[in-house]
């Protein structure tokens, strides 16, 4: 049972991973702001504010990836983390960049999210399909899953 | 060996699937809420300390739930976690209608996570039970869990 | 499948319960801060801040720990993620005993969470190898991980 389960996870591993080194770099920042400055300046609040979005969406996120990956299709979904996590990097790089005035929002990622959320969904609703109805999609979809992910590249 | 991971698991994923529907419900909220006002008002305090305190609960409900949902029962657990995307819901707007005197404080939903807990707990004693004595209680407990959970919809 | 299943993640499961008493320990005292001075006072800001670092870090420690238990060996990882909860628990009292000048900083138990991030990636590596070059070293490794844990002993 071992193998087969590694074969179906070790993307979504590695992309879990990746995200952890993510999360260690944010806070590293953090930290170092917090001793450099000891008074809570604005430079502190950018990056604590900017560490604060990133780690609200970050449960949500590492959710539907799993689910997305063992539902459906692994490689999609790894891929689609893999672009949060690029986007992710970008938010955090552009949220300290902006003058106080302008800050890029709350969000970011929606369509990332939204599509790994589509494919825990379809993966789920096939299931019940092939359960019920005796009729399995599985490789036309993982087909269709595959060539959509591509779109997740353009900007 | 897919189909019976799935067969598992496939209600669990629908509630965390509808539990990421509701996460981005809130921070669309705060979005909105940003945007509209620029100055940090009292509403938009208000707004994003009641995202704050659902998502500060989120990454222990999730885990509770998979855990309880794979060690026990899914059906109950999967009920349970429904319930308690709907006692999140009502704190949230109870939250957002209060006046600023009372808050309807920072804990929500302990009925239903110590539900959950107890499966989980439950779950891993007689896992150990069956694999050193050879007595596993699982059918009655399961029955027991599955009764149980209907005690969840009392107010 | 259930029994073989269980056989592979109940520590996982008990040190994840653990966590989850810990985190319902530590908003306890949040709450009970929260009702007893209305004001916001700086022992109620000392309190909350040491929550909010710690809930900060749980959704990366649980990712990291599963992964780690799961594509290498489970008892070192459990026994890791016990540790943690030590250093967690030091932090939150250190935090709390804390004068207002001197907090621990932000972060904690990094040796800890490096451990189990090498883990994973050893583990995901180690499948690798074995599925493209045919060589497994699974069991010297899980050797040399159940020693190398027991350094995480060490202050």
């Amino acid at each position: 049972m071992y193998v087969n389960v590694m074969e179906n996870i070790f993307l979504l591993v590695l992309v879990t991973l990746m995200s952890a080194v993510q999360n260690a770099f944010f806070a590293q920042k953090v930290e170092k702001e917090c001793k450099t400055h000891n008074a809570k300046t604005a430079a502190f609040e950018r990056v604590y504010c900017a560490t604060r979005n990133c780690m609200d969406a970050y449960p949500t996120f590492i959710a539907v990836m799993w689910c997305a990956g063992i539902c459906l299709s692994q490689a999609p979904a790894a891929f689609a983390g893999l672009m949060y996590l690029v986007a992710r990097q970008k938010y955090f790089v552009g949220y300290m960049g902006q003058t106080s005035q302008s800050t890029p929002g709350y969000l970011f990622g929606k369509r990332i999210l939204s599509f790994l959320f589509l494919m825990s969904f379809v993966g789920v609703v096939n299931h019940l399909l092939a359960h019920y109805f005796a009729t399995d999609y599985k490789d036309y979809i993982q087909t269709i899953t595959k060539a959509a992910s591509a779109l997740l590249l353009l900007p």
